[in-house]
């Protein structure tokens, strides 16, 4: 099966937004074998998108619309599907009450504005949007699937993963298509590559590779699909295995596992606490941590201490320290691991300080120098990375690292 | 003149890349009022290419092709190119000749693949990449512009701003626009529309009206382009003050400002300076304001109080309050408020407490019940929302309500 994505709105057009909804739905397909040949982005305009509809299903048997819909756009896309499905608009009741109901849970009053968005296409067939107020719609023409949703991502997202996805499987679509990711941390493509050449030689005919960047993190990604798949995933389980055990000084999971879900897990295992001490992060470690539901478990606090008095009223660095070496050393990160373990009383900690910039740099320091400790009481590791010159990429950089640090800390000690 | 854009790439398609590329493109020939009408993506595949120039050089006069370019890919492109142009291959001896010096320059052996890449076609007219080493093509067919360039994000934008953009100006293309975008926050997309419908009607004759909603943020963008641009603008100027004043209450800016930046600005204005104490957003909120180049001048640091230990013993939160309300109630984030201020001696404290999900809910209080105070050591100010289902989106929305709290004090008492 083919499928093709139609994204609507001038927002895209004029680059206010980057269209980050494609790349979702492509990953998601990606998954259960269903390729994306296309993606195109028309106007909120009625005949734009009547001809945007024309051209991707031409080539494609499923096309997903996203954006489009809200209060203010509606009117447009809903008279071009009147027009590409040759139907009418009626009141679609049932949304509407759902609608209701909830806004009269949050006291918000529904007005005649919220009443005209449930004037909706006849032909439709609606599935429930549990993170918004504009349903997904399905309409069948030619033997081709339309699946339209709204333009919010986290709303894109939903609909596609818990309503769409469970619908093709219903109906018997994609192939059968099998994954398995290892999730490494540390160490860069290039080197992951060379690191495994010789377990991949001759193997990688019938199954695939494909190696998945970001910010210090690689997803190593084996595909099997096509005939014998039993036998393909048996084969590819195996080599999985040995690429595991060859990278286990990087690797801290497998498939959709987070870095900090992994050491959430690894902290509850072993029945440890942590508390943490950021600064130049200014608070992105403390999210990354406890954007893992029951993180509570494990996580005691955090001090965000941007200033130099906070470092030394509330972590106990010494003014010498700060004077002497700067906010931005070793032995700061080393002081404020150690006050944050005596202020949390937890068993671990972690402390992070650099230059995030852009201002800040010095030829000594330059913008992107960033100093990191974990430790317990007893014992600390302490590491320094060089990042680049973009204030945000630099925080979430310092992130990653810092949480690896933390990972290889957990391993060695514990 | 209409423009559409093409990129070629698997690696979108599968999700693994997003498309950056087409908003910058959108952005800067809109500012020089060239409209994008189309966005289309194709795989690297030559027949896909071809009916990919033949749809969007349908509908434009400029076709801009990024990506499909280098090493790897180079052949399917370049035959795409030739067969849609009826060109044929030459070697382009000064194309190699600058490339050559280049490597020469870097001690880098120029081989045999290198020089695969320098025949091209022979209708093309060459435009120096100073970023990287595939140049820029122009071809011109049927009287239309199509410009190709590699998918490199900074190598694309080199030739975009540089190459490209001077070319079409001398060559006298492009209208004047102009943008002018209002930052709203805390009021819905609806009620917005609502509130200033009057202003506006009889006024989207001459410019145009655009709402951007993203997680409790709407961006209202006014659009005035064609003749008598002047006298067009001097009105949606006027419309543009009429809509600030009627939506004071929720306006927090103009075009590409930040919500986090715009309260900065204000807390160095006047001299105010903050401290935080966070509990369900983990951090986040200390991340929204320290994302803020220059944010050290005002923040002085924060408090992640995961644990009751931690409200009792840094922020002095009275274990009577946790016990009689629990940990998310407005006595709680009051203390958590006073706290605050006490710890960090700061102008004013902001403080959070809620259930992200997706455990930890109950009757009384479900999932998403955040509570948020803000205040100085003499008054403060308290607001509970309730938000969804999901922990991710939850900290979000809290971060924003948060913030426009904090927002909403500053105007109010300073």
């Amino acid at each position: 099966m083919k499928a093709g994505i139609l994204t609507i709105g001038d927002e895209i057009l004029i680059g206010q937004t980057i269209d980050t909804n494609s790349a979702v739905i492509g990953k998601n397909l990606n998954k259960i074998g269903v390729d994306i040949n296309q993606i195109l982005s028309v106007a909120d305009q009625k005949k734009e998108i009547i001809e945007g509809l024309n051209y991707i299903s031409r080539g494609s048997d499923l096309v997903l619309i996203t954006g489009g819909l809200g209060p203010t756009k509606d009117d447009i896309t809903k008279h071009a599907f009147i027009d590409f499905f040759e139907d009418k608009l009626i009141f679609a009741e049932a949304q509407y009450d759902r609608v209701k109901q909830l806004f009269n849970k949050r006291n918000i009053n529904i007005t005649t504005a919220h009443e005209e968005q449930f004037f909706l296409p006849s032909k439709a067939e609606f599935f429930l949007n549990e993170m918004g107020t504009a349903p997904g719609m399905l309409f069948r023409k030619d033997g081709k699937l339309f699946f339209s949703m709204p333009g919010v991502p986290y709303e894109m997202e939903h609909l596609l993963t818990q309503r769409l996805i469970p619908l093709l499987r219903k109906e018997g679509i994609g192939n059968e298509i099998y994954h398995k990711t290892l999730l490494t941390v540390g160490c860069g493509e290039t080197a992951l590559a060379e690191k495994i050449e010789d377990i991949l030689r001759g193997k990688l005919e019938d199954f695939s590779i494909a190696y998945l960047p970001s910010l210090g993190t690689v997803k190593i990604r084996l595909t099997a699909k096509g005939v014998n798949l039993s036998s393909t995933i048996s084969r590819m389980n195996d080599v999985f295995s040995q690429l595991e055990e060859r990278l286990s000084d990087f690797t801290y999971g497998e498939d959709e596992e987070s870095l900090p879900g992994h050491i959430g897990n690894s902290l509850i295992e072993k029945k440890l606490t942590l508390g943490i001490a950021e600064s130049c992060t200014g608070g992105h470690i403390g999210h990354l941590i406890t954007s893992v539901p029951g993180s509570s478990a494990y996580f005691e606090g955090g001090v965000i201490s941007y200033s130099y008095a906070q470092k030394r009223e509330l972590l106990n660095v010494k003014s010498d320290t700060l004077i002497n070496t700067g906010a931005v050393s070793e032995e700061t990160v080393i002081e404020m691991q150690k006050g944050a373990i005596n202020l949390f009383k937890t068993d671990l900690s972690l402390s992070v300080s650099g230059i995030a910039g852009p201002g800040g740099g010095t030829p000594d320091k330059p913008v992107g120098t960033i100093w990191m400790a974990c430790g317990n009481k007893d014992e600390y590791r302490t590491k320094k990375v060089i990042a680049g010159k973009d204030r945000l990429k630099n925080m979430e950089y310092a992130g990653v690292q810092a949480l690896n640090l933390l990972r290889q800390f957990i391993n060695e000690v514990y």
